[in-house]
């Protein structure tokens, strides 16, 4: 059970890195990047441009708030495809041979030994590197607030979808309440709690994982993609986000006072 | 933030890595090594040598269970009165100034950038390279049930301890339970679950961050340490604990097959 070679590994990028502010911004699926070892994993270049391969819209858009609320901000560089970071490697859907209407034929039949390669040279590399980021903020005392920052396609399986503005938690809800309330205030958005996917869906591991134990308050948001589609709409998104996470993290202040 | 040069990284020693069994047997207060760059605490050497610094008998207890459940085994290379690997980066325990009677001069005041420093130094290697192990297995599809081995001591604060093995369990109990049963059923130990500490005293941190949140079932044995102070006693008490793991592991699979 060697470990790989460095050079195989994908470790993911920081940005901001010695960003003293509370937020922690995470994007899982920044990137729809394929590794020449995984060819096109049996795909057109259109569905490796599609919502399956990434979240569009998300970097961008996680870019633009890690500027504003001067924060640290941590991205995967490989496709969802190849390995999905946000999910554990015994679950099927960390290497997906399905998804929505899309058959992707490279992850048809995936053997134990590369389901531990693929693990070892994008989710491992991930995992520590956010874990250390958030330990060395504990230990210096600079209480990190998690936030992970995904997108959703308009229509899925056919049906389109009304939410604009998911926030979704997982075993510690209070600052996703506190984010709803606040987006509910300051935006015009249609935001919904645990929509279009919640916890129950598997969609909260690195919550899971890299928060909660460590008591560190958190949230996942999901922007509907059409929302975030040109440079002029992440500048409208990031401008409320920011001020919406800045009201919901006044607000846990508030109670974390009165308790 | 830049992470530490990898010659000021303690990292954890690891025996049996190619173990296919499904236990992980992890002992975190395996040594009560100080290294040079922390000189001696402040302690005198008999302080040193105390439960204070480590679990006295547990690294040896450990190394004779891996034997007979051919089981991987990692444990801590330094004393938990550098950083306590069971313990997060934003705990006064993690760098305790006082354990039981003792004050722990070299951990008197501790700065931000002290903590960040022993927190690259110990606590990091030691996750990463258990959540390694762990990631590894579950990707192979050996569904890997975690074991943390502690010893306690006999007298704590002057009061005498009548439990023998204590059984600790974190938010996932269904593994410990099993074991305690067993241990009842095998063994004429004082047998009690969440004693002589619970997942109220900080002590589950390990089966926390790392099991829990995989679903990988867990639990944390605590050997009384007078009952481990001789190899004859490590024999006699491995082969017990090989008996009670064995029996909670057939039940939980048993459980997981009826359900």
């Amino acid at each position: 059970m060697a470990a790989l070679a460095q050079a195989e590994r994908y470790p993911p990028l920081v940005e901001r890195a010695e960003a003293a502010g509370r937020f922690v911004l995470v994007c899982e699926h920044a990137s729809n990047a394929v590794p020449a070892r995984w060819g096109d994993l049996g795909l057109t270049a259109e569905a490796r441009r599609a919502h399956i391969a990434w979240d569009p819209g998300a970097l961008a858009l996680s870019q633009a708030l890690s500027q504003r609320l001067e924060a640290v901000l941590i991205h995967a560089p490989v496709s969802r495809l190849v390995y999905d970071c946000n999910r554990p490697p015994d679950q099927a859907s960390a290497m997906p041979a399905q998804s929505e209407v899309y058959a992707i034929p490279g992850n048809a039949v995936i053997s134990p030994l590369e389901r531990r390669l693929r693990t070892e040279a994008v989710y491992l590399p991930w995992a520590e590197a956010l874990h250390g980021l958030i330990a060395r903020r504990l230990a210096l005392g600079l209480r990190p607030v998690m936030v992970t920052l995904h997108s959703f396609t308009p229509i899925y399986n056919g049906k389109p979808r009304r939410v604009e503005l998911g926030v979704i938690h997982d075993a510690d809800a209070h600052f996703a309440v506190a984010v709803q309330t606040a987006a509910s205030k300051l935006t015009r958005l249609n935001v919904q709690l645990n929509a279009p996917y919640s916890a129950a869906d598997g969609v909260t591991h690195t919550l899971r994982v890299q928060a909660t134990p460590y008591g560190v308050p958190n949230v996942m948001l999901e922007v509907r993609n059409d929302l975030i589609a040109t440079p002029e709409q992440i500048v409208q998104m990031a401008d409320q986000l920011a001020a919406v996470l800045n009201m919901g993290l006044v607000e846990i202040q508030r109670q974390a006072k009165a308790s």
